[in-house]
């Protein structure tokens, strides 16, 4: 259950505080030139220690590449092996977690699916697995890319302050934001929330938004194989996920067919994008537009009542550097796991 | 694409207006004594022509087994083969369909993907298909039962009318409702609203919640086989649906960590469920809840402009008969997708 | 694990004495105008009561066909549903076999396996699946001679009598042949020693071989996916095969290298075809070529010491309708496993 | 289609002379002791460089562990990553093949398959990458021990030389012997064998046999899922295979069924083993028994005619190091295929 995907497959390894993650890209196209600069650049969005919005963790993140490219940089076909060192974890801090499962963590989950678990820093379950994704997706995102296909993500809410919905968004922008929301105003109203909810030992949810331009008609598979569930699972995979949805999502769905209907224009354009560009779980050639929902992480400064491994109740404190909100770092993984879904959905035709 | 799980596995065929859906069910467990009448029962709980508020197509819909069981009505543990033939197609209300994709269905998508399409009914994109999955379900449920986990679903919002959040709900008030709402006063009022919308030619969507019961902690798989990734995938397979969340959802996604946080009790019972009763993936112990949002179906009785097949536009009236509201008949098929979804996963361990 | 194939997906289901067998087919390409009565034409060459070397059953073995076609016989890209009843089955001949396992059958695998297993006619392990197999590589034959693929199985060996390497072979010279053995004089030693072995009680194996042309190179995936290994598990999976080689195989493998290595001749051609057309798993261009053994079926009219559901011996003398020689009627399921297969991986491409 | 198996899952990568070969096994049962020692040793057993029989390459062949196993040795339950480092590639001695496909290796059909290949000591289609799958083997033979199923392999043939049928084969008569076969005599013979073939620039081919004990009843699935068909996917997957056979395979496939069938003994235990322990797809119980056959390698140190990429013919006159036979150090790689395939379906039960 560590491989993603069906015709662009990743399978990913590594705890937190092992020696490394990395995984397996299996099934990337041959003879694609690939940007491995790019590669790390996308690995460096996500990595922690950036700033004092996120975890104080400093994890150069850079990726090793062991096979399936040339010499001359040209994809082979085979697969492709990387791994990234974990150079900063400080498991001393986690020794108080030998025997206590902290509230809202997969802690007692893990234990109970294992009669195991790797206490360090969240084990498996730590989104530091994440980086591996975005490698993938690195490596995805080029190939959709030189098709014309386009994915970008950014941070839409933070608790209760939202982007309004007219604003023009584009890459440039979201990466001039701490907090990757492309507004100004809203981005300088996120970071002010964090602080504040850092400084009071707090955590804040929020909800990303994602867009991909440039999927033609006819992309996705009907009944279980639809390209919106495929982008559903990919979201809720990614730790912190806790709803998606598609077009006017919840909301749209509270209203009359005749305020939702996507109208025809000529060449069979919509006149409107209230579905999100997915149609019976195949693309419309409109923008597929979705989004999801990250709840607050649950490592809060403060003490909460926390399960013995005997079943008891004991009073914790958080140690360790956490991210008070893990939306601006949760954009990239966004993008990766989209950006592979994507792919593996073009791949199928 | 048209296999659903992993362990449990439920392959569908069968078009709308074709002789017969059906399917084959592989990975159901061996010396299962299955009650056939309360198979029947899902499907007839499906089934459309039950009243003022669905479609007027006439389906007995009697499923017929063809395999995988013994005489004395025990499952052998090889697969089992079922169709319910189609009685009622009125092909002629499609004739106008032939070169003509309606907004907002998979007309056009199905078209974009295949290079032809079944015009007649929705094809193969008909919800018709979805009788199928409540077979599958019904089977996934005894075997759940047996285990004492129980899946319910329920109408909990249509339109702007929505249930409120104390009320009571078991299996049994679903069924007295007309729209599946458990509570007697909203259940009226949503009645009145989709007769009100209907007389208008209009159509609206709404919300269904489904609660597990009974699931033990330790089910599900981490990174890419999460219980809620698969549960959302499931959910996003159902014709309609747009959007699905988690526990608090969307909601406590914009709310602090403190306020969301399910501190733990004894027993490794949590004291609050706002997580939906999944943490990493994998279940916690308590009672699994989420939501689905699906959107006003868009077959409305106004005039449309849809496409014709050469990228035109044409002003469409719609024929045929259809519910002007899902929510009713799609709780069914929300049980049966949780249920075999979480079968999938208890087998996994 | 009733499918085969990945892109090309066949699922089975039905036992020998059940109301029907049948399966779908997934992953059909859309818009092939597939010619039905070769698709019957097939299912005939493999039905039982052809002759005196063959089972008496008689089933008609019609395909009835229930989606995945349009009503002007072009597929549409969805899953093709299909059933064949079973009209001749005899229970009554079985009723003895309530309690005890016939030597060298399935019996009691199944048994040890499911706990139940349906005693009639072999249920689920009899040959009688293969029928749907042979409808499934009915629909791969038609797509992959529309791209110049041929695949053709004939019988090599009988017992001791095998046929001379250097013979034409040809499709029509083999349907000639009540055994499928495309030598004339062969062909009859081959007819006498069956009758020979029935008229004792007895039974006999041996070999089909298959070839298959129009293969460009490059077909085939390294390392878990290779062509060799697929058309290996494809052949063993057939009732009654023992074993599997390609190109030279068995003997070639017992030679020095100097005798075996394909060299090459100009347009990347090979001046001989030991490797039986696949170098790494990957298909060369040359004629792929295998063979398959298959085991002188257990049941024989002799008293032959069985087991007994409790554990005991107990002597059996078989009753019920068998080949004496299952190689007939294994050649047209070889083509079909062999035809799917290789269309699988074509698709992969 | 470089992931390996169901439910024990090896996903493998790597080039023979890029950085590194490694892979994820996923699906290890959680709190395993692993002796690491053990998989070392195993891996040893298989690598280059120990002796005269072997390609001189000389690699460590050290398998470093990246993830899965917690501090005190016990498996986590997830993923684990590890790598092998390359360290004795002489990329200069394959220069001359950059343009040039070597005859009966994969060289050409890698390049048909992917338009591109690494042609430095054959790339990905290196027996090299078989390091990987004696690593997954070897965690899969630990599991399997505990539950006390034994996998052995051993050299029956080489070239004409085969050994009696009346020995008895230990694995400690095996690791004796230079080519791993547990007879002395017929051992020195093959030694003398592959010596003399090496002096003339020649190579061999020949067939090793496997067996596994104690695999209860009931292993494997029925129709596509068989166990005999699964290590038949498994065996032909590794380079140089050409063949497989179970039981009295090819020879006893052109017998009577008198003389074939496995007639029961008390305790559902079979008075012969002719069926080489698998009915219908699934164990019997008795000793798990095939021979799979390995062709002579392709690398001769004699002028052989070669395809340039341009569809011309050159003499080519192979450099590098290789070995005169496979079978030795395929044995190791049989016995890791044969034991990550017999815990997959284990574990499917």
């Amino acid at each position: 259950m560590n491989t993603f995907g069906r015709n662009f497959r990743l399978t990913t390894f590594g705890e937190s505080h092992g020696a490394a993650v990395g995984g397996v890209i299996d099934g990337m196209p041959p003879r694609v030139k690939v940007d491995m600069d790019r590669v790390q650049a996308e690995l460096t969005r996500r990595r922690p220690g950036q700033g004092a919005l996120t975890s104080g963790r400093k994890e150069e993140d850079i990726v090793r590449i062991l096979s399936g490219i040339s010499s001359d940089g040209l994809t082979l076909g085979t697969p492709i092996g990387f791994i990234i060192e974990n150079k900063d974890a400080r498991s001393e801090d986690y020794e108080n977690l030998r025997h206590v499962f902290r509230p809202s963590h997969a802690d007692y989950t893990y234990f109970a699916r294992y009669g195991i678990r790797d206490h360090r820093g969240g084990g498996r379950a730590s989104a530091r697995e994440t980086a591996c994704r975005v490698v993938g997706g690195a490596f995805a995102r080029q190939v959709l890319e030189a098709r014309g296909i386009r994915v970008m993500a950014f941070t839409r809410r933070i608790g209760r302050v939202e982007m309004p919905d007219s604003v023009d968004v584009s890459p440039g922008l979201v990466e001039l934001s701490a907090v990757r929301c492309p507004e100004t105003v809203t981005s300088e109203k996120m970071v002010r929330l964090i602080e504040s909810v850092r400084a009071d030992g707090d955590s804040v949810g929020g909800i990303a938004e994602c867009r991909i331009s440039g999927v033609a008609a006819g992309v996705g598979d009907p009944v279980f194989g639809k390209l919106d569930a495929a982008l559903a699972a990919a979201m809720m995979g990614i730790p912190a996920a806790k709803g998606v949805e598609f077009g006017m999502g919840f909301d749209g769905c509270c209203r009359l067919g005749s305020e939702t209907v996507d109208e025809f224009g000529s060449g069979f354009r919509t006149l409107s994008n209230n579905s999100g560009g997915i149609q019976g779980g195949i693309s419309n050639g409109a923008d597929i537009v979705f989004r999801v929902a990250f709840k607050p992480v649950a490592t809060l400064m403060r003490t909460l009542r926390a399960a013995t491994d005997c079943g008891g109740v004991e009073e914790l404190k958080a140690r360790g550097r956490h991210d008070p909100c893990v939306l601006p770092r949760a954009v990239p993984v966004v993008e990766a796991m989209a950006a592979m879904t994507v792919l593996d959905a073009v791949m199928e035709i």
